[in-house]
């Protein structure tokens, strides 16, 4: 099979049934998008390696599904509405079966949440994808990292620890933890519910204590945030706390959306997470003092917890 | 150095210094961008593989200057103007001297063709390098490859052929020769010259037949090209005939424009080549009858030339 084949086979068509939200879909040197009047364009792009990201015999569906699901996730944490997104995909050979189902998973994903395919780029190569997604959002709006106010409270959507504990369980994981590691579910209806209501937002796929770290560097503050009050993957509720407290400060890849309001937002925030159908959980609250520290529970007389259950995920390290 | 440490130092420096176009740049969950009123955005991405499209021994700051060069040549193809790109890459270490380098190349582009870096994403993997890239047309106006027409002109921007032979004779190559290859100049004040002037454009990456293949596919048409008419590299002058054609048939990587205009055009299409400093050079015309013809000189009684002469190059043969 040709490159131009294997573009028109496995990408072309699909992308032609999904909804056309672009001007110009794939197939020309550019595609061409243009925002609604009064909205802007978020962009972001995520980069995904065999044998980093993912085993290089996971199951194609799900790498599909979850490469364009991590990129969402990122939209969501900016409270923007999904629009379209490219992708270039190296290939270290051509194998039908795994670009059937690596397509069926990421069309997939695609149709779910409303995101049209509108470019890319095919090469062989060790396996390597890179998704660039494109949403919408009203002009000045964004929920940006840097827009965390002293005093504002420190939210979580959904729970922690459960991609962890699914990669740490490996086979021997139950299905719906697999399903959150595996096919993660992007927060985009509670990202746009957000935009009027939050001030900053991030997405947890490092860790939480990591990801709220660029929120408190970005805004330059600090936070409290009490690790009894964080919301746990269910079968994480047996474990040992010091597990329980890695899991959801530092497991990665839960593509949950952390975020700060103001307390007198806080009947706004549970709104938005009924409308969404999305548990939002208050964890904490923003401090003028730098860093971030994590107490056992909420009071002055509370211990704080070891820092090295905070570590978070280099991929350099 | 970890990752973050490497993402500031080699990549939010740099970015911070280049102009402004984004409403929010590179170090949030999304950068934010809005075309001009009137216009829209042209997207393209490309994944650039070691070892498939350059040398793991590469220079590495012109390696730097290409990655960008090869998408900004896409948005040229549609007539857009830069905006902002994206970059994605996978090391498969830390070397500072090689992406110091890198860097210096990347950025010199982005400087010179006015884009602002403005998100991406850093990994471990095999090197590999993914710009998206994104720029502004006017609505309604871009060059698309559907759009030639029976009876146009096709015409060629620059010379072919040289960053094949610059290839083909390495270390041999002259300087001049090699920053052709190395160091291709996207023909972007050229692509908006023509958005009120030419039907059609592609940008001759894969080879000038196989990239004009796309446009008469895309507009169900066929065209007519005359050997002796097509503007070759000066080395390749005392070549013989086969290995000339070949090159300036098939031979990849030159980022001309090849491109359709109206024969009332042809004064307008000689103005915009002047006005944006590029040659232009008239090589055939739009036929109705599909496929592509090369003969060795313009007029009824001329010689086709063999077909394997029009062989292109596919990344997955």
């Amino acid at each position: 099979m040709t490159e131009f084949e294997l573009i028109a086979r496995y990408f072309e068509k699909p992308a032609k049934r999904l909804h056309h939200r672009a001007r110009l879909g794939i197939g020309d040197d550019c595609a061409l998008l243009a925002p609604r009047a009064g909205h802007e364009l978020a962009i972001s792009t995520d980069m995904l390696v065999a044998g980093r990201h993912f085993f290089e015999k996971v199951d194609p569906a799900s790498l599909g599904w979850k490469t364009l699901a991590v990129n969402l996730s990122d939209l969501a944490a900016m409270g923007a509405r999904p629009l379209a997104f490219t992708l270039a995909i190296a290939l270290p050979a051509i194998d039908e079966a795994w670009l059937a189902a690596f397509a069926e998973g990421l069309f997939g994903c695609a149709t779910e949440f409303g995101c049209e395919l509108v470019g890319g780029d095919t090469t062989r190569g060790p396996l390597n994808l890179c998704v660039t997604v494109f949403g919408e959002v009203p002009e000045g709006r964004a929920l940006r990292r840097a827009a965390a106010l002293v005093g504002d409270d420190v939210w979580v959507s959904g729970t922690l620890g459960g991609a962890a504990l699914a990669l740490q369980r490996s086979t021997t994981a139950s299905t719906t933890l697999r399903v959150k590691l595996e096919r993660p579910i992007p927060r985009l209806r509670l990202g746009e519910a957000l935009v009027a209501v939050a001030h900053a937002a991030i997405d947890v796929s490092d860790g939480l204590a990591q990801d709220l770290g660029h929120v408190l560097a970005a805004s330059d503050c600090g936070a409290e945030l009490w690790l009894d009050a964080i919301p746990c993957q269910r079968e994480l509720a047996t474990e040992p706390e010091e597990l329980r407290a890695r899991f959801a400060l530092a497991g990665g890849d839960d593509y949950e959306l952390c975020f700060t309001a103001p307390v007198s937002q806080r009947a706004a925030v549970e709104h938005a997470g009924r409308t969404s159908d999305s548990a939002v959980t208050r964890i904490g609250t923003i401090l003028e003092r730098r860093g971030l520290r994590v107490l056992a529970t909420q009071g002055a007389d509370s211990r704080s917890v070891a820092p090295e259950w905070l570590a978070g995920f280099d991929h350099f390290r």
